[in-house]
């Protein structure tokens, strides 16, 4: 991970919490929060919101809290949603067209341009009217457009090849969806998809109901 | 949140991640670390991980560090990766598919019995070995099967419909994959999906890369 800002990752990754949560009172017409309810709300310390949102420049005023909308435009800012960022899903298969289909990316700024797959069947179909490419012509394709991030959908075994072909033709994000912790030692940027860490978490709680 | 336990929700959270690198570490026959290698490796400060991990007892050894497989057994106790759960996915589209089809969730103690749809051209077909039942046949399907956990694959405007027609029937726990955030007041606990989440640090650890 590169380093030179001085925002901890562990911070970053609460920010898209922050950010829905934001979004959910400026959609319920609420125009300030107090770090105590907001806490209630999310479910993490006062002092831990307060902490993380003094990383940007403490927004909270002494008795009146945080002002919903002015918070919420600078955490979009510093998470760039007003930027978009062109995506491509490498492999057709469920997952792959589950996420063709998901409808909130293109909302976040993440624009799907192609589906690719290795299966002739589906190759010049549509995904949610997105086209299903030849693998075979992944590297042309990345000739003619610009695309910031693969998200990979291929069975495990080949993670790691098509990880390393596809940061090779200059694509800069990897967003993983296989079990398999990928690390890659070239400089793009990784994040891995944990499905079962919300689900091992979801069984804690069920556990300590009783 | 039911929250008579004193060990807080944003620990908890982390301990899937404790548990992956942890088992990693056994993997590569590595028997001790410090929470300074522990940290480089998770992208967690080191005081983070002396404080989190403090919380169950403190089990680091000061010039030793933490013995793995000692920490990993713990972190295996406390979030019961012994028990196991019976769930159900709710609705066999491609999320609900890809789901069926994923291999971590059985090594992590989550066993997936059957998968409920309205579909009639999916009904008594099978998605990797797992039966695909009718809607209608869920009630009986609970009165003979306990079932922990439904995972909720639904369009979004069915979400908190069928969310509740599970819920009253016993099924406690709620992993719930659309984008709604899902909110319930009848003591159910909902783990929400937040695939979006991780795309926009993605995004952000792109943008910042210059």
């Amino acid at each position: 991970m590169p380093e030179e800002k001085k925002i901890s990752m562990a911070v970053i990754r609460r920010l898209p919490r922050y950010f829905r949560y934001l979004q959910d009172l400026i959609k319920l017409d609420i125009k300030r929060i107090s770090s105590r309810e907001l806490s209630e709300r999310m479910g993490i310390t006062a002092s831990q919101i307060r902490q993380d949102l003094n990383c940007f420049g403490g927004f909270g005023q002494q008795g009146y809290g945080y002002n919903v909308e002015f918070l919420f435009n600078e955490i979009s800012k510093i998470l760039g949603v007003d930027k978009r960022f062109s995506c491509v899903i490498i492999g057709a298969g469920n997952m792959g067209t589950a996420l063709a289909n998901y409808e909130n990316f293109k909302k976040r700024g993440f624009d799907i341009l192609a589906v690719f797959d290795v299966n002739p069947d589906k190759i010049g179909s549509k995904v949610n009217g997105i086209d299903i490419l030849s693998m075979d012509s992944l590297e042309d394709f990345t000739k003619n457009n610009k695309v910031d991030i693969a998200m990979l959908t291929v069975p495990n075994r080949y993670v790691t090849e098509v990880a390393e072909r596809v940061t090779s033709i200059g694509i800069k994000g990897i967003w993983n969806f296989s079990p398999l912790e990928l690390r890659l030692e070239n400089g793009a940027v990784v994040e891995n998809v944990h499905l079962s860490d919300g689900l091992m978490v979801l069984g804690y709680r069920l556990r300590s109901m009783g």
